[in-house]
């Protein structure tokens, strides 16, 4: 069985079969594509129970939906990527007045991000290509996924990233035995330098975007929400509505894909609404979707998310149609609301890094603005780890007092507050 | 059902029932308390099979050999807890020679460390005796762990950790929304005054080793390598070593009970070797092993192993017995020895903190003074997240080379290498 069939250009719709043999984007405008699964084939191979029982709790339980053939590498963290847990929050759910409402935490990943689903399953092509040398740009959260994921199966990963990425970002790279160039820019440069780099040195280019292959790894989040959400819910025609943070727009076309594949399938009774939200720092796709255009305007980025800084989204056009072909929509915040909403779902036992906590700090606005109501479920994405990014989060939080190791010191304490 | 009989003193043996009211430790001679189950009855109510067939996949699927009642929580981080990864880091243990070699990895707990499992029971025990407040001393885990999982379940937590903490363990505890009382001093003196605060305020004390709960909770990480090793290896007659690092010496005690519980029922075919691995820089527990004694005399510590960092052991006999009554031993290991493991590890895709890479240091020992050969079978616990303490990982590593943001300066950078 041949796992896909092809690929669809996003700019210009043009189709192209397996033997154009096209490895990155689209030869005529440079389009990202999109990976085109054999929908019959799979619709006469597999049913919906086929993929539900299976006792595999990891992305890889979906490979039946995935452009790879079974990569192995059991018993290793690559194969411990995904099926990331659904909490309920309680009391935040009941602040705000929300019924169903869950924060699926992909910071226990194997290397704290959600990215380790689009490096695992670039990995596995790589596999397949027999591609010895992958290579990506980052702003250090895809980075930390691919040197993890390639050191998890012996493979060799370099790594480009702004010399500006946290430091926890930067050890994990380096901890995991990728060659790690720092580069003194931001991460346009790092990723216009690493394209070049694949380019001249035949290094096989992870690239968000770029490469088709991140967003069918990141698709499996869908199927995970799909299975562990939807499927649940005693009303599956009420749209389900998942918010996500955006910056190079990889995650949330992502999770449009996974949900297109479902429902292409027949598998999926009702299109969520999809939600983007950005800092008003670095919000080129929200501009582009409130001016009501598909061209996506650079931007001078600045935001302390460092996650989704960028000044050209990588992935902007497929980011805005997966929220307006779902009818979402795309939310700006300001980095104040971003550090609130760490210290919120912190709150609730649940540590985000600032871009994980942005998709949370939209779920807010989309309240105040009318966009959603409470009544509505809703599932909100923490994409990353806070002990990732501990400066940021030093910043939502009140520092603590320091006393003497003494009963009295600390009962003087205790009164003066 | 009552879930347990009583205390045993780990320095007098005598044991108390239920209607004694022993909250913490021994009253005649201050010693730590296990936990007594009732062996007969949980043999006679459950078979290995209703353990292990269960679909609860966290610490919880051990409830008929915990010492509480089920708390609920479901679909919080506190439920989430345990039934960690185990890794067959496939090079390493090429490189050593094993063939039968796993890294248990906690980093993935919620709140990234094994302590978790501690806190999760130690609240579930709060919440039955009905003590709202839960308070702890702790280097940083323990600490971090209890403000997770006490924001997770909406309980106050108050946590008295040394100034000295890496910023990333204070970070978690002020996001997770505790009381967080920085104390100039170290961690005994920490534990000290968090003592005679529980005392004045009536609060719950967590503290390990001095709590006896928090064995029980540790213990059931003993319950998983049971059922995912033991009972999935080929030859069950041949002893597994198990290799743990220790600070308070409590985590290995938890073990230690663990096992015994499953012996004590007849679920475990041969008792594990138990290996207890500290830094050379803290070794009150390995002292005490060497000397032949039972008498842990404090030592003044100095490791970058922080968690592991401590004075006097608050759980050292039960740790020095540990090893002893199972044919294990202790093992002491260079700080320089526990950078390399971090490297080591970090190659094959596991990220530890220095306390958690120490037992693997331990392995390599272990195995050059032949205290086990490469063809027994080993399990290594990685207690904790390499996320939380990045200073110490970056001294594991060789730091990044910044270059220009131009393909000249990339070329000249790999022509110099």
């Amino acid at each position: 069985m041949k796992k896909f069939i092809g690929y669809e250009c996003s700019v210009c719709g043009k189709s192209y079969s397996l033997e154009d043999n096209i490895e990155y984007v689209c030869p005529d405008d440079g389009g990202n594509l999109s990976v085109i699964l054999d929908y019959e084939q799979i619709r006469d191979k597999y049913q919906v129970e086929d993929i539900t029982s299976q006792t595999e709790r990891s992305m890889w339980r979906y490979l039946p939906l995935l452009p790879v053939r079974d990569p192995g590498y059991k018993l290793t963290p690559f194969r411990n990527v995904g099926w990331s847990s659904n909490y309920y929050p309680v009391n935040l759910a009941k602040r705000y007045g929300f019924k169903e409402f869950w924060v699926k935490d992909e910071s226990k990943n194997p290397t704290a991000s959600f990215k380790d689903r689009a490096s695992a399953l670039v990995l596995a092509r790589a596999k397949e290509i027999k591609a010895d040398i992958v290579v990506t740009a980052s702003t250090g959260n895809a980075g930390a996924a691919l040197a993890g994921m390639a050191a998890a199966v012996g493979h060799k990963a370099v790594i480009f990233t702004p010399k500006t990425a946290p430091v926890a970002k930067v050890a994990q790279l380096l901890v995991f035995g990728a060659e790690v160039i720092l580069v003194d820019g931001n991460y346009d440069q790092a990723f216009d330098l690493s394209l070049k780099a694949a380019r001249e040195f035949g290094w096989y280019c992870r690239n968000t975007g770029f490469n088709p292959f991140t967003a069918e790894g990141k698709k499996t989040a869908a199927f995970e929400i799909w299975e562990t959400v939807i499927l649940e819910m005693n009303d599956r025609e009420k749209p389900l509505n998942v918010f996500v943070s955006v910056g190079d727009g990889n995650i949330i076309s992502g999770l449009h894909k996974g949900f297109i594949d479902l429902y292409k399938l027949g598998w999926l009774p009702k299109m969520p609404r999809i939600f983007g939200v950005q800092s008003e720092g670095s919000a080129a796709v929200s501009n582009a979707y409130i001016s009501g255009t598909e061209e996506i305007v650079p931007v001078s980025a600045s935001t302390l998310a460092d996650s989704i800084s960028v000044d050209l989204p990588r992935d902007g056009l497929r980011a805005l149609r997966a929220a307006k072909e779902t009818k979402g929509a795309y939310i700006v915040v300001k980095d104040s609301e971003i550090l609130s909403a760490i210290a919120e779902l912190g709150a609730e036992g649940i540590f985000a890094e600032p871009a994980g906590a942005t998709s949370f700090a939209g779920v807010k606005n989309a309240v105040e603005s009318h966009l959603i109501n409470t009544s509505d479920p809703v599932v909100v994405l923490n994409t990353g780890s806070g002990l990732k990014d501990i400066q940021s989060a030093m910043k939502a939080v009140n520092e603590a007092s320091i006393i003497k190791p003494s009963f009295d010191a600390l009962t003087d304490y205790l009164d003066s507050k």
